[in-house]
């Protein structure tokens, strides 16, 4: 396998855009930006070198497919090349990664398929950019809400629609991006685990059976702003004040659920904003965003409803209001029951140790389960660390993701 | 008084710049801008309008003179006209207008001082734009640090220097704007309280003993950025769970302290930034602003110790490192026992109800005492508001100041 890894190496670069991959190294490679398309180009040039047809979908996304006969069925694999601020190098590129591996093998094996073999490369799947996930494989699904999306702007008040039409695609093809039933008959992504527990167990693949999705929360408490010096400690309505209980109170209460309910579960105040934010002023507002995430609905309800009840007891104990504003509120994604169980028994039988697992993150996959048969295959990522240049998979679970890919696809387009 | 009302409203709107000042108005006259000069210009107009002579001192400050002999000795009266972002009209620009109201009615009256009589119209008082306050009194009265102001910015990266030299103002002639210590016998600020205290009381004046400077701590808690759908809750270094609490405790703290020995003493957790303050990223890294008041002090000192204590218990509980940074520690100001005394016994014997107080806020009386006798006059402002649009005083409230300032200047100025 020294072949493969080489290959593998090379090409982990060449997706990043990089002579070499040195560890840690941050990519900022957000949606609908040149560095995503500078990515985009690098895949094109390698699905070209593996004599695949590509072509680009309505919705921005490449693919690059092994046609056998248009009127066979099509399993797809992959994943997405666009990155968080500074994040990493694996975070969506392994997952394309080893599915244009897993076709160079099989086309050297000269495996013949009876089905045609696609790898897509989203566009757009992380929500750093614009505050919204996966916008290429929610278009083609189904799942993008178009109308909302054309208000969305980003940091430097560029929208959407703006920074779609700039990357040469239609805003009206978006909307009109959604494919067929027919043109798969499923899909399979793989993806570094982004969290430890692979690497706690010693286990290789991680088998998802469902996705856990955000509810996000803004919390607003209003006071009133004064100046530091002269309001007496016993006449403020600091909102900083009133509402930084709420922080302690969300982590303590999603351990106490996580003990006795659902271990999926997780919350955090991933930001927060005061208003005016000047040192000579009490804080008038304070505004709180909110992350939650499970794969149980109801671990989410009940944190939200905690989250309720507190801050009206905030509200009765002292002059502040607090307005609660639900950003969004998804439900989790089952993944494929008999995707699920044949990706399990393949992996197995390649030996490697497996596991079957949620996961907390999105990913495309949530989106193209919706409307295809979809499985999800974890590998291990060094101390779960993910979002981060120090996000890290060994290139040895490149390579097991790899095989479990060519096995898959093997069994499933043999006639 | 119905002409002295009249001209009194006339000129705060004038100094206002706006034709007429409604309630509630927003000001945003930051030092050292060509709104702040706009202010400057419409107090030199006035100052004409009074025969007084005009001048400019190498800090940038304007003087309005009432020369009657060079050779006299000259007491000086006045504030600033500059404010903080979407402020009042009030703060400042009260005490320059009760100055030149003080000078035009004892022209009127045909009064021959035996003094001089000076208006001092000091520039960029508020800390709203660089961080540092009265900067026109600190040159004048050799406060300014001058080495360390050169590399201090707004939060549009424009220096100090920069903006002095926009303003027409030497960069050198600002280190050498101390004037000599005979230049001034006296120096007399009117200002509106911005407390409640002489509402409360229904008194008319405060007369101030102390003036309360602040001690500036910036905390930063250091733990890790990770992925907010995929770290479990146990695994988490959150620098916001860790370091929330820590508002609560600094309310608490100085509340206590208020009770058992210092009711000057104020703490304010007045500024809050997160890294990378992202929806899907546990917050990595934070920084509280904290601003600290009072007159003692040993009740800072007491309130910053334990603070200290709280981080370092942080620390040991929790893998987050804590770094406490002293941006500011500034000694409380006494202001002279004799000008106090003088102003009381005048206040009192206008039959003005008169409190002797402490100011929980600086102003550039602080900077004036270190250099000549310095007193300081309150008025009430409604319900203690300031920095803020509905920053209000009652004309009569003007007006007594006006009438407490000409018996004072009559008193000192007749040999």
């Amino acid at each position: 396998m020294v072949y493969l890894k080489e290959w593998l190496n090379q090409n982990l670069a060449k997706l990043n855009n990089v002579d070499k991959i040195e560890d840690p190294h941050a990519f900022s490679r957000l949606g609908f930006t040149v560095e995503e398309a500078a990515s985009q180009e690098q895949f094109l040039s390698i699905a070209r070198e593996l004599n695949l047809t590509t072509y680009r979908d309505k919705g921005g996304n490449y693919w690059a497919t092994w046609e056998v006969n248009q009127q066979s069925p099509t399993i797809a694999m992959g994943s997405h090349l666009d990155t968080v601020y500074e994040g990493g190098g694996y975070d969506g590129v392994a997952g394309v990664l080893c599915a244009l591996a897993c076709v160079k093998m099989l086309k050297e094996k000269r495996f013949q398929p009876s089905k045609n073999i696609a790898i897509i490369c989203f566009i757009a799947e992380e929500s750093a950019r614009f505050g919204v996930s996966s916008i290429g494989s929610k278009a083609i699904s189904g799942e993008l809400d178009y109308n909302e999306l054309v208000n969305v702007k980003d940091k430097n008040d560029i929208t959407v629609r703006q920074a779609v039409e700039k990357m040469g695609i239609s805003w009206d093809s978006l909307g009109q991006a959604m494919l067929p039933h027919d043109h798969l008959e499923q899909f399979v992504e793989v993806h570094i685990e982004q969290g430890s527990l692979l690497q706690e167990n010693n286990s290789h693949i991680g088998i998802v059976s469902k996705i856990a999705r955000p509810t996000r929360l803004v919390v607003t408490a209003c006071g009133e702003s004064n100046h530091t010096g002269t309001t007496p400690m016993q006449k403020r309505n600091d909102a900083l004040v009133a509402i930084s209980p709420l922080v302690s109170y969300i982590r303590d209460k999603t351990v106490q659920i996580n003990n006795r309910d659902d271990p999926s579960l997780v919350a955090t105040v991933s930001t927060v904003e005061l208003k005016p934010n000047s040192m000579t002023t009490i804080p008038g507002e304070v505004q709180l965003g909110i992350d939650i995430r499970s794969v149980e609905d109801s671990s989410k309800k009940q944190l939200v409803k905690g989250i309720r009840q507190f801050c009206r007891n905030i509200e009765e104990e002292q002059s502040i209001n607090i307005q609660l504003h639900t950003l969004v509120d998804n439900k989790p994604v089952a993944l494929d029951a008999e995707v699920q169980e044949k990706l399990l028994h393949t992996s197995r039988s390649l030996s490697f140790q497996t596991e079957k697992m949620t996961s907390g993150a999105g990913h495309d996959a949530m989106n193209m389960a919706r409307r295809w048969p979809t499985g999800m295959v974890f590998i291990p990522c060094r101390d779960g660390v993910s979002h981060h240049p120090k996000e890290y998979t060994e290139t040895q679970n490149l390579i097991n993701a790899t095989e479990l890919l060519m096995e898959y696809i093997e069994s499933e387009a043999t006639t």
